[in-house]
């Protein structure tokens, strides 16, 4: 965390800022999973191979395990001649050595018997009589064989700390014969929506000037996105009371709490007073250069991150994206992010932006031209009918039409 | 499907034609599911706004709902003076309409009240006596206002069906009330081993010759990712008679199989055997011009896909990623893919590669330079290893170093 004399009430800070500064230090405990239920679960700590892999050299074609000399000088037009004098079996200890002059015929994937140093593929060579064969190729020492250490010699860290586990990692581990990994538990991250036109999305029927909570259902997306467990908290009234007892008894089942806080300036304020009451160091920021998202609060409590959203649930999800995930990743253990779709378009119009604020711009994208959505943030029609969106560094003051820009993809 | 005469059995296929023209009919059946569990399902049709969204008029700003006409011509010279006449409070009706001179204060996200046609931000306002507020900027009609019908209109298709369900995608189905979504199953991809040398991923100590299974662990991630559901179908050992009984047996609960066949030409051809005699139309293709992945066998057997891959981790893996998982996805009804993450980088060094042949190198990147990383295909280290992959086009005899690639990154 940055210096705590710096987190006063209505500090406003660039995103930048948010992402380089604003890094709890909470992280969740570790637990045992079954590997088939590890696929993109943060390890805890290295994994690392109990022995060697394969484990035994293997041919890596189908032909003879041959002594490699034997084959020195050979050619189409002066093959040489070997006796077989047996074959490996898939899955099988070879029953004979190979000794000078002599081949055993092997399987793709078996066992090289003791004495041979390479494998002749089948293709170039042919049984003259039963029980020789002709070798038209040389091969030299360790050609056709995999060795017994090469995918990973005993002890050799397979698996890293901090990335969330891929399928080629599982396949890794199954080889090694690794079948639970000590991973992150998932962060507990306990969304609250505000509001006293906020009802649940199951209300059949509005009363007039009722809103559904479409902000909750997208959020409790993101964060499963970001490998947390999303908790639903409920839906608060305006009035600072109620939300911040309902806070103070989420705080310790909760690894991150997120608020999707009232819309208005004034419920915005008393979301801000709830989660100053509820512990040290506090809030960290209540402001955030970004375009849509400004009001956006980030406090620390107890231990507990604690994330304040804008009220309209385009703006929330916008700016949970950015600086609500990845603090839901940390708190998982995940160091290395795994990477976002994203493509090279061609701008299709002028932008404007001001200067000294993130934007996050909607566009569509086809035949690599990005579109620009507009409406108002409080449009959730903007993000479905959108493919991605592009940022505009706080630095610029705009975008031409006909740049270049890097569009992230909704996945 | 193509020409069904054309169904070979030794015919080798392209990739860009096996994405193209292997495009089984089987599609899974539709169910319905709650919202919280629709993340990434896909939905088998399109849903309609129930009525329109956000269903009223709303502010978009914090300030007073007002006759635009009233304010014409106003500015820091020359306020226009309004006669505040109540406040709307956030989730109620209005208590009473605007009329002439008059103004109502506006929460942001508050029902507009009749006879008002744009929202003054307060910013734009000050209080300046009780009950009369001087206004320093005009507002045109519709300022500050989100229509009744601007995020949707009833009737109006709020997601369509065949693309997997986004986070955003969720929280406008909840703006809507629409709380359960009819959405495809998830196909059922039962997987096979094959192998004599083949022990389950949990064998503590190996005898020689035997590896563990490393590829159905691996396979069965990247069906989860395709959105398949997978099922284990055992290890089998190379004989063709278990397996032709196991794969029938397996063909009435399985929407797709994937069998990764032995590793030896021998046991290749067996697995074709038993898949030919599965049922009509049969093996569509049997070899596929990829480097890794070209003994891959692509079937259709009494309307069940078949997908026969490489008999080393790392090709099966390769493959099914190229042909396997699109056709999971298309089972499952997805006809919008979700994008792949990838990025734009600088090759470290030549490339060789034969025409006629999709080469796939697995590369790491760091600082926009893809380095390939080389390793015989069996090595499973190799995929862990690389932070994605490269194609070399079919029609490309390799690529120079210094050009400029995509790598398709894992995530």
């Amino acid at each position: 965390m940055a210096d705590t004399a710096a987190r006063e009430f209505f500090t406003t800070r660039t995103v930048a800022e948010a992402l380089a500064a604003f890094r709890p230090g909470r992280r969740t405990r570790t637990e045992s999973v079954p590997l088939h239920l590890a696929l993109r679960r943060v390890p805890g700590e290295p994994v690392t191979a109990p022995h060697p892999l394969p484990g035994f050299p293997r041919s890596t074609v189908d032909g003879y395990a041959v002594r490699a000399a034997d084959t020195y000088g050979v050619s189409e037009g002066l093959p040489g001649y070997l006796d077989v004098t047996g074959a490996v079996s898939m899955g099988a200890e070879p029953q004979t050595a190979v000794t000078p002059g002599r081949a055993i015929a092997m399987p793709t994937g078996g066992v090289i018997p003791p004495g041979a140093d390479a494998v002749v593929m089948i293709e170039y060579t042919a049984e003259v009589m039963p029980g020789t064969i002709e070798v038209v190729r040389p091969v030299a020492p360790g050609e056709g064989i995999v060795r017994a250490d090469e995918d990973a010699g005993a002890g050799d860290e397979i698996i890293g700390r901090g990335r969330p586990l891929r399928p080629q990692d599982l396949g890794m581990l199954a080889a090694a014969g690794v079948t639970s990994v000590t991973v992150h538990a998932k962060p507990v991250v306990t969304i609250f929506s505000t509001g006293d036109e906020v009802v649940p999305a199951g209300t059949p029927a509005l009363k007039p000037g009722q809103v559904r909570d479409a902000t909750a259902a997208a959020l409790a997306a993101l964060v499963a996105d970001a490998g947390g467990e999303p908790v639903f908290g409920g839906i608060m009234p305006d009035d600072p009371g109620p939300l911040e007892k309902a806070l103070r008894a989420a705080l310790p089942a909760s690894d991150v709490i997120v608020i999707s806080a009232g819309s208005s300036v004034g419920t915005r304020d008393e979301t801000a007073n709830a989660v100053a009451r509820l512990g040290e160091p506090g809030i960290w920021c209540h402001g955030l250069a970004i375009k849509p998202g400004k009001p956006t609060l980030l406090a620390e409590c107890a231990g507990v991150p604690v994330i304040g959203l804008p009220g309209n649930p385009r703006s929330a999800l916008v700016v949970f994206r950015m600086v609500g995930a990845p603090v839901v990743r940390l708190v998982g253990g995940c160091t290395v992010p795994p990477p976002e779709p994203s493509t090279r378009a061609r701008l299709s119009r002028d932008l404007a932006s001001a200067t000294g604020r993130l934007d996050v711009v909607q566009v569509r994208v086809s035949d690599g031209v990005a579109v620009p959505v507009f409406g108002v943030s409080a449009l959730l029609s903007v993000l479905t009918t959108a493919d991605g969106y592009i940022v505009i560094p706080a630095e610029a003051t705009g975008l031409d039409a006909g740049s270049e820009v890097n569009v992230v993809l909704y996945a």
